[in-house]
């Protein structure tokens, strides 16, 4: 069966939009420190394992973003994973950056590395590049270290704007 | 607190590995044909936005991938989400590259691209770059175009090395 140009009826930034929403992702938050050592950190759906040897992440950041020019070569991120139960801290890293570590609910790591201790695990990872694309920017870092608290039964994933839970498993793929 | 060294036990792939086993992502397939117009494709857990102005898309691929030849600046692609109900598809497109088209249940779109008619949504996307990073490559496209079958209540995740769905909606983004 042939597939005319026409059934791709959306077009540009509606068709990047439209099949994003049924794409689902996982949450996780994103820390490190500024120029003066003070903490910073976001709420980041994108954030991707790029093979395990040697063990490298990417992850995307828009270059508006308040902590664009703290993310470069050479820093050391704390990458953390969320359950369910971590939703608020979801939520208040993705708010306004005053609010952001205004808690005192962290703890201070490697680096001054502001960590998060309720987060179901924690990856240490230093930037290796910054690649700018457009508006955005893919970042690739390097894995060095890692804690992990618990292994999650309900980790947080964004999906048709939302958070959820993850759901019923399916099927194992060892 | 400080947070010692110590308390991050996990070191290089072993770090990564136990991180990303908590960290859920959305599963989607990706199409095209190779140099003599076959159908090609994967199942890939990567697939990420890139910014809606202009719409860009990233996904990573191992440059020991079947694959990685033909996905290369100027091929189109279609990636398709997928619902719980596309579990089968997801398995059979992780699977050897020799089934992957042969139950002949796929349409032929744009530039001969297969299109799988059951996903929820599909978008056409063109590489636009291809950026090598030690055995993987980083993968930046631009969106053209989209259809979307309809809007998933399952879409499929995966999760501690086996396919899920989404659950509970914990709260709206809007």
């Amino acid at each position: 069966m042939t597939i005319d140009t026409d059934y791709f009826d959306l077009t540009g930034s509606e068709a990047l939009k439209a099949v994003f929403r049924n794409h689902a992702t996982g949450i996780s938050i994103v820390t490190s420190t500024d120029a003066e050592g003070n903490p910073i950190g976001f709420t980041a759906s994108s954030v991707t394992s790029l093979g395990s040897v040697p063990p490298l992440v990417s992850l995307n950041i828009a270059q508006g973003a308040s902590t664009y020019q703290h993310v470069r070569p050479g820093k050391l991120l704390a990458i953390h994973t969320l359950d369910a139960d971590n939703l608020a801290l979801a939520q208040k890293l993705a708010a306004g950056k005053e609010g952001r570590f205004a808690d005192n609910d962290f703890g201070i790591g490697p680096e001054s590395t502001p960590i998060f201790l309720d987060a179901s695990s924690v990856l240490l990872a230093r930037v290796v590049n910054k690649i700018e694309v457009e508006a955005n920017a893919l970042v690739v870092l390097s894995a060095e270290s890692a804690h992990q608290t618990r292994s999650p039964k309900e980790p947080l994933v964004y999906f048709q704007r939302g958070y959820h839970t993850v759901g019923d498993r399916l099927i194992d793929n060892f």
